[in-house]
């Protein structure tokens, strides 16, 4: 299946055109309104004439072959129309009928496996079902079913969108322009994740945006990432499901099999991918980063505005936001001081007093001083561009933004307003034209900035990008209930095949070996385990004992531990008892890895106890993982402080954990298809080096 | 002086009025735009008119007396015109010329007192200097000095703002109506908390905005807060100082002495006072209390969208922000599966689905199902208005609200959209009319309609409102630097008077009576600590010896100890050697209290150690705190788990905490006037009830 057929095609057929409002409908008003005559043609057997266009009765009829079908009819006919098409030369389809998979019924999903199979059959790629069609402002092609607002649409921004309804609203919108408007529908056949690859490599194409519930093909869709990411194309997502309701209703909604959210975060992280929380910010973010002509190449952000209530909110939201204002160096402080009227006070972020914005010299000039200040990657321009304009300060400001944004020190520059009321269509254009965005209010706008300098900081090689999803082929695909449990050295024999050091530990079969292995291991204080794959919570029922001094000692904790073994538990599969070297207490941490259905092995770090349990202070990352990357999960740590040195305690080490995080997940990734679950708990980080004290492991 | 004279006068002159662009011409269009002729006069020497209005030379010349005076010529030619008008009956004034306290020079400030005192001699009501006027819809006077688009502004919203430009860029707003718009300025001689007053008892107005960057009235802000609590009349604030760079630049801007942001935080709490972090979320927070025609009654939240992708973003965000989505009654669900199409899947929050949107009496029931579910306090509709009208949906959406928002059952019902195109003012104005306020787009819109729950759940008497600021007269009044530490058993003592277990402890002189103190108090397990006001670490410089299990050990610990001092200080201050019973451990809690400058004593609580440390768990409350303020700190911490019986742990006294929470808040609000700080850590909580077991008295 070629998607080029579907969304560059040659030549169009709408089946169903029709006057009235709905599918047909509109969709032949969106066509005759953008579309070149000659490059479509309209059939309905009952009309000569649609909306003043000639109607051919059927496909067979039309006079030249045709690439793309826009069937606006019901479901029961697709199937005829598709073979009929196919012969006719079709490749690319349209279906905008719904019945099928979203509806949630047997007979919805077996319709769309047909003609799943059926587009496989014919060589068709399919949009929808269940869709509202596209809109290629590249060739001006537009089989798309909602009608909107008469604006200049043509930009650089690609849409895939799960949902139709956020289609129409983006085309609503303001501000964005696009290359491609895609309602992918139930994306079954043609996926989203085949939208995104189109995409990513489309030349047209600067920044995508997408709105998904889930993903069908997660194998693809890192595949797809990881290109972007190495071709540095931005992608902003909206993926709902982040909260409890949220995940139910994407999991209801097109049927989408939702992994854990969470692994998804994990997923953008991994490929830089931008994530966001609602449709203002992926439509201003993406618009925003269409409209840059450059990056951010330090992390420091500038925010010159025009009062000192304007400057207080940007100092405050942008610290909360997570944003940095470096102190401007001693040069660019003197420069703006020179500017400057007497009772202003230079500090980053600026308030360059009112009086500036109606001299074009002084305010290019203060923009130059700030933008050459080294330590400056982004600036913001603080001022309420309305819809209708009383004041001439933008033209002043605007003028002079011109001037500096031509100038090779220029650097990327953004206006950002205070209250909502539109934007001067004329200006925002002027702007767009010179390389800056104008953004929605503070809210947004200081976190679209902070996006954008998240999306120029990232780089693809401090990252492990080779995921189990894409090395691995045997990755099981769904979530198997024949999960069985090593016993705990089992586990620790298994992690530490990989490299991690797990202490001195053997398993005893008899009470006399309990004394022997004390006295081979050469041990001076050890403990006892029960090895058994029946018995987790180990210490609760009196299965651990601690501080073994002599074999005789380890003799006699073999018989209380099989004891109390079997007062707990009715015949559990007891494997032997383990003597381990009681390892000395370090910082309690927890490494684990759990195999997501759909992305594979996540592996996770944390400080032990409450810092898990209570402040849920974790870092997550997609195995394996670089490096740069596990450093990086261990210093995001809200707890890290605890591990660094605090109050005292010795600093730990953290290069040794962070190779052990590398290590754990690399061997996730390998044994991705035996692996269900990992859970080391605790590992003892030391001054020097770590010891893994207990393990875990879960086989699928 | 009363305010009225300025707010609301008989009659305005301005004097520098002109026909330029300015504060004296730009004043002179307003009120001649807004006002009604004989209203005001216009003051120049040099000219008999002003556009197109006779001039007088001079306030003498005016045939009646003028009550408002407006200033628009330079500073040094206020006091003449102030003391020339007090003559001609003059009792407000304001002042636009800068060149006062604001500089930040001597001479600006000592320029602004005499201004003051002029005021004060003159029983004038002054506002500004460095102000922008203000605007009076309800009287329709209009002493303001800038020009902006003709929009019905007339409405119940109050605005104070500390900066000029923010009330400009509030008027420059679409949606925000207003009974008053006041540019405070400087605010030093009529202040802010002065119009707050006003507009708490002012009848028109229903809603207070207020921009501030700090009060220099505190405890007429609090007295101001209290009264609007007490009148359940909203109050949403934007305060800038969150931040580091947010705060030093509040102090350096209107100069005003910004006292700590938190404090702000915990007076904006005890009052009910709304607080937001953007000029687009004050407007649209006071504008959508203003329209909406009663409170929610239930802090359960339903939103309705028309599609999947849509209820997606509500239901995750919702979340983010802190809503909860309560789960549709039984006899809800069974209504809503009766009115929607067999496909939609009946949740809350809800996809009506878009069919639903061009049936009014469908959209109607499923409102009217929706607001009659007990769970439900509060309702939105999800749907972008735009600018332009292009699909009439929301002709069928509107029908539907006006009839549903008759009932008596009707809930309060906002419109939250999802991109931005501003709103078109024919709908907005008629969804207003009956109650429905249109929001931003999601991100400001849930955040907003969490405020409204917020707003409405606050219940002033479950708060203990006489704070210190008001009821104690000898609060000190700035940062004092003669602090004096008590001695430990000083300090235990004096929180002892009030209230606090602290165990058992006395103070021995000598060796011998360490020894007899032991056998007196009857120990069996004591501690000996230094009792002295220099050493406050005590147990770093081996001053604090646990564990003495006899006269004999007490007295070797005396010597001990007092060789330990010697060994770290020259002549410390020892007043002898504490003996306490060794007290069992418990949970580890923190109870402190700060003594702001601005507004008194705030008590504190936090779970000891890390958690304070490097999680900053911490609960703040300006004292005195009821009982339910202080067991809400207690349960609002995130380590409240561990308190609450963690992994086995016993559950802790919560009672005995907050009763001692009560009892140290209501100490330090009686002694306000001579406690600077005061750190009782640790408190030791337990099973049932709770000990001190060192505490830190610092007076002022």
């Amino acid at each position: 299946m070629d998607i080029k057929k579907l969304l560059k095609p040659k030549k169009v057929a709408v089946i169903g055109a029709s006057e009235k409002e709905g599918f047909g409908g509109d969709t032949c008003r969106n066509i005759i309104r953008y579309m070149k005559p000659g490059d479509y043609y309209f059939i309905n057997p009952k009309r000569d004439q649609v909306q003043g266009v000639r109607c051919y009765p059927s496909i067979s009829d039309l006079p030249e072959p045709v690439e793309l079908l826009v069937i606006a009819t019901p479901m029961s006919t697709v199937e005829g129309f598709l073979r009929e098409g196919a012969e006719k030369g079709v490749r690319g389809a349209v279906v905008f009928a719904s019945g099928y998979g979203e509806v949630g019924t047997e007979e919805g999903t077996e319709a769309e496996n047909q003609l799943k199979s059926l587009c496989q059959e014919l060589d068709i790629a399919l949009m929808g079902p269940n869709c509202a069609g596209y809109a290629n402002y590249v060739d001006m092609i537009y089989p798309y079913a909602f009608i909107s607002n008469e604006r200049d649409r043509k930009g650089a921004v690609g849409v895939v969108s799960q949902s139709g309804q956020l289609v129409l609203s983006m085309m609503e919108a303001a501000s964005i322009r696009f290359s491609y408007a895609i309602s992918s529908g139930n994306g079954k056949i043609t996926t989203i994740e085949d939208y995104l690859d189109f995409l990513v490599d489309d030349e047209d194409t600067q920044v995508i945006a997408l709105y998904m519930e889930g993903s069908k093909q997660p194998s693809k869709l890192a595949s797809v990432l990881k290109k972007a990411a190495l071709k540095h194309k931005p992608i902003v997502v909206l993926k709902t499901g982040r909260s409890e309701k949220g995940q139910a209703l994407a999991a209801s909604h097109t049927g989408s099999l939702s992994g854990s959210d969470k692994v998804f975060d994990a997923l953008f992280d991994k490929f830089g991918v931008l994530r966001v929380d609602d449709l203002e910010e992926l439509i201003s973010t993406a618009q925003a980063l269409a409209v840059l002509k450059k990056l951010p190449e330090s992390s420091g952000f500038s925010s010159i505005s025009l009062s000192g209530g304007e400057t207080g909110i940007c100092a405050d939201l942008g610290q909360i936001i997570g944003l940095t204002y470096p102190d401007f160096s001693e040069k660019t402080v003197k420069a703006l001081e020179a500017i400057l009227p007497g009772y202003a006070t230079v500090n980053n972020p600026l308030d360059s007093t009112a009086s500036l914005s109606y001299d074009i010299d002084k305010f290019a000039s203060v923009c130059e001083a700030v933008m050459k200040d080294p330590s400056v990657g982004i600036v913001s321009i603080g001022y309420t561009l309305l819809e209708e304009i009383s004041d001439n300060a933008i033209y002043y400001i605007s003028e002079a933004l011109g001037r500096v944004m031509k100038e090779e020190w220029a650097k990327p520059c953004l206006m950002l307003p205070f209250a909502e009321n539109t934007r001067n269509s004329d200006y925002v254009k002027k702007l767009e034209s010179i390389g800056v965005p104008v953004l929605p209010t503070s809210l947004y706008a200081l976190k679209i900035i902070k996006h954008i300098l998240d999306f120029s900081c990232y780089k693809p090689e401090d990252h492990n990008l080779e995921v189990a999803v894409l090395t691995n082929p045997a990755l099981r695909e769904s979530d198997c209930n024949t999960r069985s449990a090593l016993t705990e050295s089992e586990s620790k024999k298994m992690i530490q095949r990989y490299g991690i050091d797990c202490g001195i530990f053997e398993v005893a079969r008899s009470r006399e070996e309990a004394g022997e292995l004390f006295s081979r291991l050469n041990l001076r204080k050890a403990v006892a385990k029960v090895d058994s794959p029946d018995i987790l919570h180990k210490s609760d029922v009196g299965c651990v004992i601690l501080g073994l001094k002599s074999p005789e000692e380890a003799m006699e904790a073999y018989d209380t531990i099989l004891e109390n073994a079997a007062k707990h538990f009715e015949h559990p599969d007891i494997r032997g008892v383990q003597i381990c070297n009681m390892a000395d207490k370090g910082t309690e941490v927890i490494l684990g890895v759990n195999n997501d259905p759909q992305f594979g092995p996540c592996v996770l770090v944390g400080l032990g106890g409450v810092f898990v349990e209570i402040f849920k202070d974790t870092s997550m990352a997609l195995a394996p993982v670089s490096k740069a990357e596990a450093d990086n999960m261990i210093r995001s740590l809200k707890s890290f402080r605890i591990l660094d040195g605090y109050r005292g305690t010795p600093k730990g080490d953290i290069d040794a954990l962070s190779d052990a995080i590398v290590l754990i997940s690399e061997m996730a990734a390998e044994r991705a298809d035996d692996l269900a679950e990992l859970d080391i708990n605790p590992v003892f980080v030391y001054e020097k080096g770590i010891c893994a004290v207990d393990a875990l492991y879960i086989k699928q």
